[in-house]
């Protein structure tokens, strides 16, 4: 796991906050977690599409961080999410891949799983600071 | 305040996870309330872009719902977010309202203020259940 | 109206192709309009997403350009549209504003008319080149 | 190619007038070329994002109309798109794929290529009529 975004990401109190980890990021690509509570549910106790965003940004900001150079941090201009599907199950998993990396604007993917299902996707764009 | 939109409000526990709280919901509008404290916090410390999506969104939603007939509950499409400036200070609000209410389908946009600040801003699709 | 952005719209080739003309832009504002035409149908006749994408996008570059320097030129990052209702009628315009004007980074609403119904709504991402 | 698909397309008089043509539509997929001309382009002679948009657009709405059921039509309630790398070369093809198929909303993702270049990604959601 490359420091850097391991350190951006355990200065993110959301994080711990909601549950989520790092699970690995390299190479424009970058993993998180998120174990399942109530405390992340919405209204029919399926996760909030919050905190689905929320695990998506990061893995999107840790899969950018891994081409920037090293010092560099990094802020979402924007991202878009649909959901696909409830989420339910005992963890979801980010998965974030680069689709473009710039020298100051990168753009990536994330898609979000519960097992096998496909229940979200995001398409968001990185600034290096 | 309309109940039906507080009832559903109350049991996203993922609101009370993140400190937010529904100010009111009426005729196509919808603010919610976001408190600061270090963990909702990013890398930075300003408010992480999952929270400030997470209160949007249900601002969006709780704004739909007023448009539909007793009994409607509201499932998150997808929606867009874009960060503006940094999400300091004591409290955000994010203010929804809707742009078109469809019998199914009702468009919201949500901007969300740190005091005068416009911080981010939503545009969401919100479906009915 | 400014000159650069009169000339930047001038060498858009594909807003003259469309239909398409600069109303105005000013202090962060641009509105193009759109004449209705068979050419720029969809299947039902309405007008094409494709199209009223087009000109919100140029507004929004419009709308960028007024608060950058002389010299600068615009390119879309991203943008999200939401298409509101049937676009009909003899001609759309889409009114443009900036939201966040930054050195590099502007981020802008356009709200596409026919007469007074708000057919779309787009949120967009520039970049100053 | 499915006829369904390609009679929907053949009356979007649109794509004709930017010189995009369908080239498959079957099983959740759907791929549309368009011919670079100079009146599709911007001010710097690339693609208009608005036509990148347009075929993105059909293409996903034709991936959609592959699995709802004979006599189905398709309206877009919204896309998103990132432009990636300028539009250059003799032509693109947007290639959409179904993502999640619903009996109403349908969510697709589109990449556009100019040659092995992605040059543009599309996240949109397409309703039934």
């Amino acid at each position: 796991m490359q420091e850097p975004v391991h350190d951006v990401f355990a200065r993110q109190k959301f994080m711990a906050t909601i549950g989520a980890r790092l699970l690995r990021a390299e190479s424009g690509e970058c993993d998180v977690e998120l174990r399942f509570s109530e405390s992340i549910g919405q209204q029919t106790g399926v996760v909030h599409a919050g905190a689905i965003a929320a695990i998506a940004d990061s893995a999107c900001g840790g899969a950018a961080l891994t081409m920037w150079p090293e010092g560099s941090d990094v802020v979402s201009i924007e991202f878009k999410l649909n959901l696909l599907a409830p989420a339910r199950g005992e963890k979801l998993v980010a998965k974030a891949q680069v689709l473009r990396a710039g020298k100051t604007i990168t753009v990536c993917r994330a898609d979000v799983f519960a097992g096998d299902v496909l229940v979200a996707t995001m398409l968001g764009t990185m600034m290096r600071r």
